[in-house]
C-alpha cells in the first residue's frame, strides 16, 4: 500500500550479495566489531577530565590513576569475554549466557539493558561524532542538534534501504582512526620527550574556577574520583560485541575471536592512556559548565563557547590546528563514531530476532533479514535515539551519564552467568587438565563479575541523579513489554495445546462448499473449477441479490451456460453482502453442527494500491467476519489481473533485499549441506517421518 | 484495529431502530425534506441587499422586483420538479433523470455538481447558522470560524456515531422556524400597516458609501441587478431534495410528494418576500464590505463590526432586540440551518451508493448503510466543508458565491432530461388525454429548463471570478476521478469476461493439498481435519525449519501421534517462512502445470488489535504472496481464541449500527415479501435455477 512513497524516499532495494556467506579474517573482524569500543576513545578521556575539573585543575593529576583503573578494568573485561567466546561459540552473547545460567529473568534483564544500550550507542556516538566534526568545521558545532538529527536520519535511511555492508567499509575508517591516534601519540611523545618542544592545547591558557576549585577532600573527593572513573568506563562500551559475532570468524572461530578481543583491548588501552597523558602534557582544560567555570583572560567563557573534545585539542597541540593531520584525524574520528552508531542499527534487530525466538517479541521478528520486521526495529531505534539527542541538545557529556548503566548490567550478569557455567561444568568434568583450565576461567570470570558489579554499583550511586534513572526507566519499560508479550504467547500456547480429548471425539463429518458468485466471469469459473476439484459433500454457488436486474441476468447466464452447480440466491434488502452470507453459514452450521462449511471466494489480484481500493473490499470484510464464525474455512481463489505483474515484480525485489549487518552475523546455519531449500531430498527426508504415503490424503 | 480510539470518540454505536421502515405523512415529510430550502430564507434576502448596496442604498428599491423574479423562478422550478416526482417515483433524482435521458456524461456532470453542492450546503448552512446564533450571542460572532468548525466536527461525530433520525427531530425546529418567521412577518405588517408604528432596524441609521454610491446606469446596473438576482437564487437550493425522497412518502407517493413540494414552494416564497419587504420597511442596511462602506455617525464601521443577518435585524426591529421572540427566532434559525447541513450528511453517502452501483465509485460504497463506506463519505464531506469554512473565514456571503453553480447545473440538466423524457413518451402514447397531460408537463419542464439554464449562464457570468470557478474546479475533479474509476472497472470487466475458450479446455486436473504446520496444537489439528474432509488428490503437511530443535520436536510429536499425513520439512537457512513455501509451490506447479495447489493455513483469531500484531503476521504475508502465484488457492482455517469473543461482539454491534438518513430514503425495497434474508425459501427459489441437485457437488 505504501510502496510508492517509500520507494521515492529509500530508492530501489539493493540486491542481496550474500556477503554473510564469507567468513571474516581477523584483520577485517577487528574493525567490524571494534569500531564501537575503539571509537569511545574519542569521548571517554574528556569525560574523566571534565568530572575532575569540578575539584579544580589540580585534580587533573588524578587522571593517570583513573586511566590506569579503567585500563585494568578493560583488561579484566576483555579477559572475561575471552572465556565467554570460548564457552559460547554460537554467538549468543550476554543474553544467551545470562538466560542459560541465571534463568529467564536475568536474561530478560540483560536484553532490556542491551536494547537501551543500542539506543544510547546511537545517541552518544552521533553526538560525539558531530562534536568532533564540529572542532574542524565550526558551522557544524553551531548547529549541533540539527546535524546530529540529520545524521540519524541519514543512517536510518541507509539502513532501511539496505546497506551493502562489507568488511572494507569498516576497515578503512577504523584503521585510519587507529593509525591517526597512534601517530598523534607517537609524534606527541617525540616532540615532547625527545625534541623537548612545548606543546600547548588551545585551552592551555584558560583557567577553571568552580565552587570547589580550592580542592576537595575526604568523602567528597572519593566520590568525585569514583564519578570520574565511572565516566572513564565509557571506554568499555561495545567490548561485548565480539562475543555476539563468533560465527562470523574464520576457523578456529573461538580462538580467532579471543585473539581479536585481546588485540582490541590492547589498542583501546594504548589509545586511551596516550590521549590522557597527552592531554595533561599539553594542558588541556575541560570544564563541566564551560560557560561559567572556564575563565578566559579573566572572564567566564560565556554561552557561545564551544568546548572541543579532548582528542581534537590534543591533535591541535601536537599537529597544529587546521593542518592536514588535524583535519584528517577529526574526519576519521567522526566517521568511526558514525560507524559505531551504525553497529547499533545492525545489533538491535539481531537481538530482536533472538528475543522473538524466545517469544518475548512478536514472532515475525524472528525471520532473519526480514525487511518489514527489520524496518520496524530500525525506526524504533532511530526514533528513540533522536528523541534523546533533541532532549539533551546533542551534548555527548550529558548523554554519557545515561550510557554506562546498561553496559555494566549486562557485563555483570553475563560474568556471573559464566561463573555458574564453569561450576556446572566442573561438577561433571573429571580430567584434571581440563579442570585446571576451568578453574582458571572461573577465577577470571568471577573477578570480572566482581569488578563489573562493583563498577555498576559505583555508576548507579554516582550517576543516578545525573541521568542513569532514565536508562533504568527504559530498561523497565522494555522488560515490562517483553514480559507481557511472553505471557500472552504462553496463555495462547496453553489454550491451543492439543490435549482436549473432546476435540478428537467430535470430528467434523461432512463439508458443505459454497462458492460466492457475483458474475459469470473468469474468476468465478476458476473458483468453481477449483471448488469442484476439492470433492466436498455438497457444493453450491451463492449470490447475494443487491440488484434485482443484475441477479436476473446472472440467473439467466447461469442457466444458459449449463452449469452443474446449483445457484442459490439470497435477497439482501439493505444491499449488504456480509450479513446474509454470515447468517446463511450460521444456519447451515446450526442444522448440522458436526459439518464444516467451506466458503470459496474468488479474488482479484491487482498491482497498485489504489486498484486494491476498488476491488475485494467486500470480500476482505466478509473474510474478516467469517474468521469469527466457528466451523468455517475460507478459501481465496485468486485471479491475477494484468496489473498484478507489477506487484509480483515488487515482491521479488523486496525478497532480494539484503539486510544490513549480515557481515557480522556470519553465514546462516545450514543443518545439513545437502538439504538446501531447493533440494527435493530435504522434503523426502522429512516425509519419511509421516505415517502414510504421500498420495493418500484422507 | 482502530476500534478503541474510535469508540472513545464516538461512543457506542446506536442500535438500528429500523425507522426507515415507516413511511412519512406529508406533515412530517415537509420538515424532513424542506429544512434545506426553507432555511435559505435566513441568508438569501440579505445577499440580494448586499449586492444592491454596491450601487448605494437607492438601489434597494430594486429588491422587491428581484424578490419577485426569484419567486417566479422558484415556482417554475417547483412546478418542474412536480413533473419529475410524477415521472420518476423511484427517487433517483436529478442524476437518474439526466443519465436516463441525456446519457452517462450528463448524468456524471449532475453527480459531480451535486457532490460539490453537498459540500457547500454544509459550509454555507453552518456559516449562516453561526452568524444567526452570533446575532444573539456576541461571543459566537467574535469566534465565527472556530464555532463553525466545531459545529462541523459535532455534526460529523453525530453522524459517524449514527443519528437516530426521526421525523420529530426535523419537525420541531422547522415548524418553529416557519412559525417564527411567519409570526414576525404578520406582526411586522400589523405594527407597520395597521398600528402605524415606526419600526427601525439596528442599522437603520447607518449610511452606505461606495465607489458607485451615486448610482449605476446602463450595462453596469443591469449586471449588478443580475448579480443580485443570482445571489437571491440561493433561496432555491435544496428544492430537488424531495425528488430524491419519493419512496419515503405514504401512498399515493407521487401525489403526496408533489403536493408537499408545492406547499414548500409556497412557504418559501412567502417567507422570502416577507423578509425582503420588512427589511425595506425597517431600513436595514447591508454592505458588501461593512468595515469601509458602512458609515456609522460619519465614520466607517471598521474591522470590528459584525454585520448581522437580515432576518435577525428585521426580528430586532419587529420584536425588539433581546426579547424572547427575537432570541427564539435566532435559535430556531440556527437550528434549522444546522439541520439543513445535516441533510447533506445524509445525501452525500446516498448519492455515493447510487454512483457506486453505476461503478463510478468503488463498489463497496454500494452497500446501503454500510458503516465503513458511510464513514469515509462523511469524513470526506466534513473535511472539504471545513477547509472551505476556514479558507473563507466562515463568511456565508463569500461561500454563497460558490454555492449556486452546482445547483443550477443539476436543475438545468435535469429539466432538459425531462423534456426528452416526455418526447420519448409522446412518441409512443396514443391516448389523447394522456398526450395533453404530457404536452403540458413537457411545456412546464421546457420552461423550467429554459429558465434555470438562463440563470446558470447569469450565475456563471456574474459570479465566475467571485468564486464560482472553485465550484467548477471541484466538479471537474469529481468528474475526472469518477471517469477514471469507471474506466478501470470497464477494463477489468473486459479482461475477466469468460469468453476465452482456452480457459475451458485447459481444465485443472488434480489438487495437491498442503497444510502448513508449525506445532501440533489444536489449530493445526483442525486444519488437518478440514483438509482431510476436502478430499484432494494428495495431502501433505509442510513445515519450515527455522529452528532445528523445534523442528526435531515437531517431527517427534508427529510420529508419536500416529498422523496419517506425511510431514515434509523444508530447511530455511535465513529463517524465512514465505520464500521456501512459495518456491515449493512453484516447483509443484512446474512439475504438473495442470494441477492446482491448495494451501491450508491455520490461523489464530484474536480480539484485540495489539494481539493481532503478535499473531498471523507470517501467515498474512504468506497469503499475500501466494495470491500472486497462479494456480494456487489459499484456505484459512481459523481457530477462535477466547479473546476473539470480544471482536465478535464488536462486529455484531457494528452490524446493528443504523445509518443516518434512513428516514428520508424510505424503506428498503424488498423484491418479494416472503423472501426475507432469513427465509430458507429464498435460497430454494434460487437453487431451482441451477442444474443439479444440491447434494451433489462435482
Amino acid at each position: 500500500m505504501t510502496h510508492l512513497p517509500k520507494r521515492l524516499l529509500l530508492g530501489r532495494a539493493l540486491r542481496s550479495d550474500r556477503l554473510g556467506e564469507t567468513l571474516l579474517p581477523k584483520r577485517i573482524a577487528l574493525p567490524v566489531f571494534a569500531s564501537d569500543p575503539l571509537s569511545s576513545v574519542a569521548y571517554a578521556p574528556g569525560e574523566v577530565l571534565l568530572v575532575l575539573s569540578i575539584a579544580g585543575v589540580s585534580a587533573y593529576h588524578f587522571s593517570p590513576w583513573i586511566a590506569a583503573a579503567v585500563v585494568v578494568l578493560l583488561f579484566t573485561v576483555v579477559a572475561s569475554y575471552r572465556q565467554n567466546v570460548r564457552a559460547y561459540p554460537s554467538g549468543g552473547g550476554d543474553y544467551e549466557v545470562a538466560t542459560t545460567n541465571l534463568g529467564a529473568r536475568a536474561g530478560l534483564t540483560v536484553a532490556s539493558a542491551l536494547l537501551v544500550d543500542y539506543v544510547l550507542t546511537v545517541a552518544v556516538s552521533i553526538a560525539s561524532g558531530v562534536e568532533n566534526l564540529g572542532s574542524a568545521v565550526p558551522f557544524i558545532a553551531e548547529h549541533k542538534t540539527l546535524a546530529a538529527v540529520l545524521t540519524i536520519v541519514l543512517l536510518t535511511l541507509m539502513n532501511l534501504r539496505g546497506v551493502r555492508e562489507s568488511g572494507k567499509l569498516f576497515a578503512i575508517p577504523t584503521y585510519c582512526f587507529v593509525t591517526g591516534v597512534c601517530a598523534m601519540i607517537l609524534w606527541g611523545v617525540i616532540r615532547g620527550a625527545v625534541l623537548g618542544q612545548d606543546m600547548r592545547a588551545p585551552t592551555a591558557g584558560y583557567e577553571i574556577q568552580t565552587e570547589h576549585s580550592g580542592g576537595l577532600a575526604g568523602f567528597a573527593l572519593a566520590f568525585l574520583l569514583l564519578r570520574a572513573f565511572s565516566s572513564g568506563c565509557a571506554a568499555l562500551t561495545g567490548v561485548e560485541a565480539i562475543s555476539n559475532g563468533v560465527p562470523a570468524f574464520r576457523k578456529p572461530k573461538s580462538r580467532n575471536a579471543a585473539n581479536t578481543l585481546a588485540m582490541m583491548g590492547l589498542i583501546a588501552a594504548v589509545m586511551f592512556c596516550g590521549v590522557i597523558v597527552l592531554a595533561l602534557a599539553t594542558d588541556v582544560k575541560m570544564a563541566e559548565n564551560p560557560a561559567t567555570d572556564l575563565i578566559i583572560n579573566g572572564h567566564p567563557a560565556g554561552g557561545g563557547y564551544q568546548q572541543n573534545p579532548v582528542i581534537s585539542q590534543v591533535a591541535a597541540a601536537v599537529f597544529g590546528e587546521g593542518t592536514f593531520p588535524f583535519v584528517f584525524l577529526a574526519a576519521a574520528t567522526a566517521l568511526v563514531l558514525f560507524l559505531a552508531a551504525n553497529t547499533a542499527y545492525n545489533g538491535f534487530p539481531l537481538l530482536g530476532s533472538i528475543l522473538a525466538q524466545d517469544r518475548y517479541l512478536p514472532r515475525q521478528l524472528h525471520t532473519r533479514g526480514d525487511r518489514l520486521a527489520f524496518s520496524n526495529g530500525i525506526v524504533l531505534l532511530a526514533g528513540a535515539a533522536a528523541i534523546l539527542v533533541v532532549i539533551y541538545d546533542a551534548d555527548s557529556t550529558r548523554l554519557i551519564q545515561l550510557y554506562i548503566v546498561g553496559v555494566f548490567v549486562s557485563f555483570t550478569l553475563s560474568q556471573t552467568g559464566m561463573v555458574r557455567h564453569w561450576n556446572r561444568l566442573l561438577a561433571e568434568e573429571r580430567d584434571p587438565a581440563a579442570r585446571v583450565r576451568m578453574h582458571r576461567s572461573r577465577a577470571i570470570n568471577a573477578f570480572g563479575a566482581f569488578c563489573t558489579g562493583l563498577v555498576l554499583v559505583v555508576v548507579l550511586i554516582t550517576k543516578f541523579s545525573h541521568g542513569a534513572w532514565v536508562s533504568l526507566l527504559g530498561m523497565l519499560l522494555f522488560y515490562g513489554v517483553m514480559t507481557g508479550i511472553r505471557r500472552h504467547y504462553d496463555l495462547v500456547a496453553e489454550e491451543l495445546a492439543a490435549d482436549d480429548p473432546d476435540e478428537k471425539r467430535v470430528r467434523p463429518s461432512r463439508v458443505h462448499s459454497i462458492v460466492l458468485v457475483s458474475k459469470t466471469h473468469k474468476p468465478t469459473m476458476r473458483a468453481l473449477a477449483y471448488a469442484r476439484l476439492m470433492r466436498s459433500d455438497t457444493l453450491e454457488a451463492l449470490t447475494i441479490s443487491v440488484d434485482a436486474e443484475e441477479t436476473a441476468q446472472l440467473r439467466r447466464e447461469w442457466e444458459e451456460s449449463g452449469m452443474d452447480v446449483p445457484l442459490k440466491i439470497l435477497d439482501s434488502p439493505y444491499r449488504e453482502i456480509t450479513r446474509p452470507v454470515i447468517e446463511y453459514v450460521k444456519r447451515l452450521r446450526k442444522e448440522n453442527p458436526r459439518d464444516v462449511v467451506s466458503v470459496f471466494i474468488p479474488e482479484y489480484v491487482v498491482g497498485r494500491w489504489y486498484e486494491q481500493l476498488l476491488h475485494n473490499q467486500s470480500a476482505l470484510r466478509l473474510k474478516g467476519r467469517l474468521l469469527y464464525t466457528p466451523g468455517v474455512m475460507v478459501t481465496s481463489v485468486p485471479w491475477q489481473l494484468e496489473s498484478s505483474e507489477l506487484a509480483r515484480k515488487r515482491a521479488r525485489r523486496c525478497a532480494e533485499w539484503s539486510a544490513p549487518g549480515s557481515v557480522r552475523r556470519g553465514p546462516a546455519v545450514r543443518p545439513g549441506a545437502g538439504r538446501t531449500r531447493t533440494d527435493r531430498g530435504a522434503g523426502n527426508g522429512g516425509s519419511r517421518e509421516g505415517g502414510g504415503p504421500g498420495g493418500e490424503g484422507t
